[in-house]
């Protein structure tokens, strides 16, 4: 059994922290959060863990080290720790882009010290320990990240890691980890923002009161635009390079669109609609969301 | 109590036939289907209504007649009933857009027969008649269409048919309608589309299993980009105006989003994060979706 430090305790960590101790996989759980409201919340929730103010002190006692703050945040935090690691640490984070992150990463973090990244495919519109649960990464993917000069044993101790997280753990590059979401999670993120923004633009020139009516289908979009803004701006900033192909790929398509509806094309049109109506069943059948009529909401 | 004809019994059809039966509102109602696929489900799911297969002899029988089709059936059924309609028949639809049916209405419908469009802001990404439900109207707006020579006889009717059905009611004019729901409705509709589009192409191009990972946000938009293809290709084409103004201004936003990234212009990117996110709780505020994190999904 060894000690858990989790740095920073809001969704994602404040899960960790519950199903970490509700499997007993801890002998000691530190948890190291610089936000006072968040702290205020954990000490109410009575999560379990110990809080730790001095950060090396736990560093020092702990071999697993789990970043779950802003990707921002980490230069400062491993600049902070450097000289308190050793090359037995297991150390990751559960930021949702990597390349840039390993950039920071290898530039700051002291020589011979191993850093393997994750990222669990969970989250949700709502930040703060209040809303983690034991369950969230139950089921959901896990991408470990494995890139040249990878720490193998590291890696094998974080896959069981997340195994018994309740994850379904895959590996693969930060090259290709980051394609990937650029499409199925970053894209998606920014086209809700952006069109939430269009939506504010229009009722403000038309004077029209627009979010009354949102039920038929910006109301969806108002979901995944609510996300927490911090989190999301260092997502942005960190795959600019993939997010702006994707961004160009898809407003590409947006103008095909736009010219077959302006031309009435009708079998290209339909043809379009039939193909992507196909992914949704796809979804259900891997088990990536619930196949109940919308979202079973109603 | 009236007699009601019911012609089309899909999702929304069907939804009012259970509703109308259930409140007791009609002395008959008259169901009349043209696809046999439906027929037989309405049959087997023992649906209340008498199902016609003599549309006019129906039309003369009822005082009050509403087209649940695809907007681009309409013409057909108006010439064939034309006939068979006098001015005290009370006609409504459902569609979603309104200027262009209000034309083919104009062009086709015989004279001094008046036509009172609604738009019931209720649906789903399934269709047919299994997934209807007698409450799926249950505190939903539904839009009257008043334009220069309303019949106000036939709206005040109307307004107490949709008020039986359990929505709230509002009266606009066909443009003003058009305009709001190119934004709330047709343009997310349009963007779902073509995002899982852009995912298909990207999938084909970089030989990556993507849909595997779309809980990280794609899954959301696959729901509406399952929706019933000929109902929004009649809704594309019909309102094609508005929404190619809607397409545009998304785009520029986009453009600029992209721009703010790439700069990693970070105030600019913040304040529209956070000024987005505000939508999300007025659309709660306004009881237009449920407040429970992640559509309560998990």
């Amino acid at each position: 059994m060894k000690n858990i430090l989790l740095i920073g305790c809001g969704l994602l960590g404040s899960s960790l922290l519950r199903r970490i101790h509700r499997k007993k996989i801890a002998k000691k759980i530190f948890v190291h959060e610089k936000s006072k409201k968040n702290l205020f919340k954990i000490k109410k929730l009575k999560l379990p863990g110990i809080i730790v103010k001095n950060l090396n002190d736990a560093v020092s006692k702990s071999e697993i080290i789990i970043f779950c703050t802003p990707m921002s945040e980490y230069k400062k935090l491993i600049l902070k720790i450097n000289n308190h690691l050793n090359p037995k640490h297991i150390i990751t984070d559960i930021g949702s882009s990597k390349l840039e992150s390993k950039k920071v990463i290898k530039k700051n973090l002291k020589r011979n010290i191993s850093w393997t990244s994750s990222h669990p495919i969970a989250g949700s519109e709502v930040s703060g320990p209040e809303h983690g649960k034991h369950n969230l990464f139950e089921n959901k993917w896990c991408v470990l990240i494995k890139d040249k000069k990878a720490n193998l044993k590291h890696l094998n101790v974080l896959n069981s890691f997340w195994k018994m997280m309740g994850s379904r753990v895959v590996v693969m590059s930060s090259e290709k980890h980051d394609k990937i979401f650029s499409i199925t999670s970053h894209l998606p993120h920014l086209i809700a923002y952006n069109l939430v923004k269009s939506a504010q633009d229009f009722e403000k020139k038309q004077r029209y009161n627009l979010i009354k009516y949102s039920a038929g289908g910006l109301r969806d979009f108002s979901r995944i635009a609510a996300s927490n803004e911090i989190m999301w701006r260092d997502i942005f900033f960190n795959n600019k390079n993939n997010i702006s192909k994707a961004i160009d790929l898809f407003i590409k398509n947006l103008n095909k669109f736009k010219k077959d509806i302006n031309s009435m094309n009708d079998k290209s049109i339909i043809k379009k609609l039939i193909q992507t109506k196909k992914v949704r069943s796809k979804i259900i059948k891997l088990k990536q969301d619930i196949d109940k009529p919308d979202f079973g909401r109603n």
